[in-house]
């Protein structure tokens, strides 16, 4: 399983992804989902991925060495589309291709072609994007009202970006929050792990992003969740118990 | 979609069960799936059900009526069960007996056949337990090291109740912090919404168990969700942004 989030805001893009990729829960590995692509002073694209580990790394090699585009019949990479748009087409296009090869024998075995990969950043003189590209190699964009994207195994990570994040959050509270929600998966779901990798593409610096690999001991990220614990079980101290659960010896309702 | 969590402690069992009921989103109802059956001196038990919900109100429909024994031929019914363990069977042979009905006609539909119920209770004499009962009619209990079972949409709920509940929390913090859990689904689940139906019963104390209604607008709970969401806001802030999430204009990395 993934837990992969894409938090889209005015100040820019912070993308998290863990690393633990599983085959059954006995068959646990390591592997990055989170890539970047960067030419200076040109481009910052970074992909995310979930789903079936091959279908993830064919797509990646593809987008890599090129597709052919399906109307133009022009090849392309990542490196040289010209939009975000085309970058996200791009990728939905390299999934149908590693479809037409793969998708009948996959089936044949019943293993599901399953991917599902976030793509964001920009284009220098072009306005950052966050696209959601899904198996059908289809794609959605996040827009103002939906500052946050999510893939894999997303919900108990939820509720708290629900919350806190709104578009206009600083990537600092951004970054933070985003470590709490992968905490939460964390403690619920066995199959999501760290190390959790960090990119953050402020806007229109194309060329000052900054990566952070996130491991289990990390200082900071095992400070943040102590105090996070903390919090919670103090936040929820705090609040008064329900009159009806207090002990009444009634007669039954 | 459903949300109902059962909480299985020392002190006794908390129920909780949201109402609402839907056939895509644009067919929304309120159903009661907190059901209770008590007789005064001898039995409490209670169900919360999950799943399509003609077949949920056919099984209760059945426990009440009576359902064959599958060995000893007798008829069953909630009211004659002499003990918990065969009220989970009895629910589980008649969910086996609306799936002999309506199983092959709803896959004729693509309707699935779907169910699930959580039961807890006590008979007098007895030990207090909680099963939660499968599609299949087969069941499993919670024990000292699992406090809590839950249905339907419970992963945006999950975190709060792993953190914090134990088997030794009171019942006055587990109703507290079971609507907390409710909170966190309603906010991120449309299909989930109140009322919710509380049930709680006290260990040994079958005649004197609450249940109350939690209604959109309940003072406790709309004080509950205010200062919960201050508190969640209230402890990220605390916390410091990550370092790597400052903003530091170096070269890219």
């Amino acid at each position: 399983m993934t837990d992969c989030v894409g938090l889209f805001l005015d100040e820019g893009l912070v993308m998290v992804a863990d690393t633990r990729t599983n085959a059954g829960l006995d068959n646990i590995s390591s592997f990055a989902k989170l890539h970047h692509f960067h030419r200076p002073g040109d481009r910052l694209i970074t992909a995310m991925t979930a789903g079936n580990l091959a279908v993830s790394q064919a797509v990646m090699n593809l987008v890599q060495q090129g597709v052919r585009h399906p109307e133009s019949g022009e090849m392309e990479t990542i490196w040289t589309v010209s939009t975000m748009f085309s970058a996200a087409a791009l990728f939905g296009e390299a999934i149908r291709q590693v479809y037409r090869v793969h998708g009948e024998a996959m089936r044949q075995h019943s293993v599901s072609f399953d991917t599902s990969i976030l793509l964001g950043g920009q284009l220098a003189g072009r306005t950052m994007r966050l696209f959601q590209i899904y198996s059908a190699g289809n794609f959605i964009e996040a827009t103002a009202d939906t500052p946050f994207l999510q893939l894999g195994e997303h919900k108990y990570g939820k509720p708290i970006l629900d919350r806190a994040v709104t578009k206009a959050t600083p990537i600092s509270d951004a970054g933070k929050l985003a470590l709490i929600s992968m905490d939460s998966t964390l403690r619920s779901n066995l199959s999501v792990g760290a190390p959790l990798d960090v990119l953050i593409h402020r806007n229109d610096r194309i060329d000052e992003f900054q990566t952070y690999r996130v491991t289990e001991n990390d200082p900071y990220f095992a400070m943040l969740r102590e105090r996070w614990a903390a919090a919670l079980y103090d936040a929820h101290r705090d609040i008064p118990p329900p009159p009806w659960a207090t002990f009444a010896p009634a007669a039954s309702a």
